[in-house]
């Protein structure tokens, strides 16, 4: 294994060094990542957060129209409730507190354990589950949270920066996962800085359908196949979850490894998928947005927009990993 | 080899597909990637271009405020002259072109070639020859250029979106280049799809100190180090060639199958490198940007800034890759 860490065990505290050296608009304070300047009056806080190994997600997406604050965990691990309390006190002004919460087990817990000890504060949670890959997992029950997290907390994201109240906020948050879909494609496993060795074994010849984010498995495993026939199986699984209709916000995803130039072939062929349904990608996104540390493969999410949650979507936002429109 | 292609003689086709279906501010004709809309009457256009495999680079910096069209060749190809005299016609809004060229003896020939025959056109070129590894090397005479590249298109870009002349977006052009200096290091070869396998061996105990963007040799093999010692070596490489000084513009870049997490855990190690010296990191990117397909590897490339670049850095800027400030 060769990783460019300095050990193990800091890995993830001196990736968060990096992230405050490179983001002055960041504040990073007892492994918690802040917008700089505290919570503004008046306003949602949001909050979110899991395990580290997934970058940019969350701590990348915290700055104005996103969230107001990221708890990473260990690679791979919920953060603890004291992390996710802090954040929620930190980051309230006055008008309550959302969590956007990632449908794994540990999170759930943690976040829930954070939600009741942080009673001064008023806090409502949103679920994200959006992977139809698989209906439980290693590390859950029900369907896994995955690239929605990206649309909810974008989109939560920019409502709270209007003013709206906390329930408006959780609704329209739910109301996205609820929209959206995701299905994920690996064509090598990730390694874990601790483990050191390949979290799973996957031969040359094949890839995994329906890989999770941390390397849990997936469906099943099939030969190796153009980037048109993963593409299709990807959309398939979508489509048979939830019809592609109307205007979609679709994201082609890296899982970390995969090159950006892979994602756009990949991105032509679910583009060209998306144009034989009854739907049209009305906004997209191609990039590196929810990983799974260097493993090699993609995801697809889908969300079913609608004139609201488009112009929340377009609406400004200045983070380290999405930015436009200021 | 894994890769999400159809064809590998079809890649690079298919990924501007992509790129097109993905991004409706550009238009892709005829291998050239333009801004949709035109030449703007006035404004000097920028065109640059190289071998494909380096994306972002350089079809994702054409946009409001830097290339105005992006010649791809194959991957690690320079671009075919017709390419470049189709670009350089159809940017030129009667304020003549800037050719943007990577120090390599093919995009070189080619480049120049290109600017012959665009007779109708006053274009001037500026070269880029940012790497401090080696001197010569499989594909150049004299430096390599790499990561200077996006701070030219960028800078360059600006100055000419303010409707500077010519001669002034050359001349400025010109002064980044000769700013800036980059090295490489790299983890892994890289694995272009025609040949489908490693394009050089590395033992998995080892790194390569200088790597080119192709997977050329650089300038020795040393044994895997922790990120603070890859880190150092990569920034005394840089400060001995032009001393570390004043305020640096800093892009810690992924060469394509590196975690951002790992990114970050360099960029806070190059930080404390820079605040050892007589400088201060003023701006930063951190991500992929110039990348060399699959290749688990990094390079930093610095540059230092006067208040005239810095205004020009900071400047609105609205590409697939870089985008902030409008």
């Amino acid at each position: 294994m060769k990783k460019l860490i300095n050990t193990a065990e800091s890995a993830v505290e001196d990736a968060l060094g990096g992230m405050a050296a490179a983001h002055p608009a960041l504040r990073v304070q007892d492994r918690v990542v802040y917008r700089a300047g505290g919570p503004r009056p008046g306003k949602v806080g949001l909050v979110s957060g899991g395990g580290s190994g997934h970058e940019p997600l969350h701590a990348g997406f915290v700055g104005y129209g996103m969230l107001d604050a990221a708890c990473p965990g260990e690679i791979f691990t919920s953060p603890v409730p004291d992390q996710i309390i802090e954040a929620t006190r930190a980051v309230d002004g006055g008008a309550g507190v959302l969590h956007i919460v990632k449908n794994y087990t540990g999170d759930v817990l943690n976040f829930e354990m954070a939600a009741e000890l942080a009673e001064d504060n008023d806090v409502v949670s949103v679920l994200v589950d959006d992977d139809v890959a698989v209906q439980n997992s290693l590390y859950t029950a029900g369907r896994r949270g995955t690239g929605a997290t990206v649309f909810v907390e974008k989109i939560a994201g920019a409502l709270a920066e209007e003013g709206a109240p906390l329930t408006e906020v959780a609704r329209v948050a739910g109301e996205v996962n609820e929209r959206s879909r995701s299905f994920g494609i690996a064509l090598t496993s990730c390694t874990t800085p601790s483990a050191g060795k390949p979290t799973f074994d996957l031969p040359d010849t094949d890839v995994e359908l329906g890989i999770g984010i941390h390397g849990e498995p997936g469906r099943t495993r099939v030969p190796m196949a153009s980037a048109r026939e993963l593409a299709a199986v990807a959309m398939e699984a979508l489509h048979s979850d939830l019809a592609l209709q109307g205007d979609l916000l679709v994201m082609v995803n890296g899982m970390g490894g995969t090159p950006l130039m892979e994602l756009y072939v990949l991105f032509a062929e679910v583009a060209a998928f998306v144009k034989g349904k009854d739907a049209r990608v009305a906004r997209s996104l191609v990039g590196n947005y929810v990983t799974s540390l260097d493993m090699q493969g993609f995801s697809v999410t889908v969300c079913r927009l609608d004139d609201t949650l488009t112009r929340l979507w377009d609406a400004p936002v200045e983070t380290p990993a999405l930015r436009w429109g200021r």
